[in-house]
């Protein structure tokens, strides 16, 4: 059985949608995911005084879940050996609200198959989705760019916009 | 630069003997890590009505550091690279816990190079040392045994009984 390592916040979970919704309330701004995409570092420069509410006790466990996520990642359970993997551990507090919350909106995965950690590169898998170019560089399987605001001029890897692309892609 | 994966607890933590001085303050028993390994059995019938502890807030904070393992693993760090992989996520309140722990006692080492799971088989390094025999025998590398009083009777793999022992072996 072939093996997926699913990244947690923006591909599992809307992170930049409540990073967002945090920097317009502070600031009474109109930042959309769309805006973000087309001006990152300007939007940067509003979220970077804010970066500590991901330090927060409480700001990983109620996360909106990303569209269709729970739907394809239950078929691709049936026919693929899904292990979460979440490079988290700069942010104690979350490890305990990301296995909640897991166990909340995918309980068919099962903690003994979720990672906690920092570099990715150790993890053996065939296949990675995620939203960090830095993850991908350095698997050696097949890696997924999954579309976030802050990726948009990335160009190395296969790029995916939603669940239902890789549905589509994968099963 | 070869990679070596450490387990935490019964590797880098003395948490049996936590569990033996728990155990022994419940019961008014003496048992001790000779003792528990001559007869594991036995004491599990005494520790698992008290397993529970495991779950609790605190328990994973304050554990004594395996003897001579800061220095040995500080020697390892300049010689290979070194993750700590400890198979937690069982326990969701350890995590953090876990965290500072190796804060304070394992500075050099940092978070993004610590991996919270719950299978290891997926981690990929050239050295396992971990105490429990099920993540040795799906791991591909080397694996090595740390000596601990459940693991008395297997022979399946290379035993190591001290951090002197590996500093030896690896150094």
């Amino acid at each position: 059985m072939q093996r997926i390592a699913i990244d947690m916040d923006d591909v599992m979970a809307e992170t930049a949608q409540k990073i967002i919704n945090i920097v317009n309330n502070a600031n009474g701004t109109n930042w959309t995911k769309e805006s973000v995409g087309k001006n990152h570092p300007e939007f940067n420069t509003h979220y970077l005084p804010h970066r500590d509410v991901l330090f927060e006790k409480g700001f990983f466990r109620d996360i909106p879940v990303m569209a269709d996520a729970q739907e394809v990642i239950k078929k691709l359970h049936e026919k693929y050996e899904i292990f979460v993997v979440s490079a988290a551990n700069e942010f104690p507090l979350s490890l305990s609200e990301k296995l909640e919350w897991l166990e909340e909106h995918f309980p068919f995965i099962g903690w003994k198959y979720t990672v906690f950690c920092g570099h990715k590169y150790m993890v053996k898998a065939d296949y990675l989705i995620d939203d960090q170019p830095r993850n991908l560089a350095t698997f050696e399987g097949k890696g997924l760019l999954f579309d976030a605001p802050h990726n948009q001029d990335i160009t190395d890897f296969q790029r995916v916009h939603s669940w239902k692309e890789i549905e589509k892609l994968l099963l």
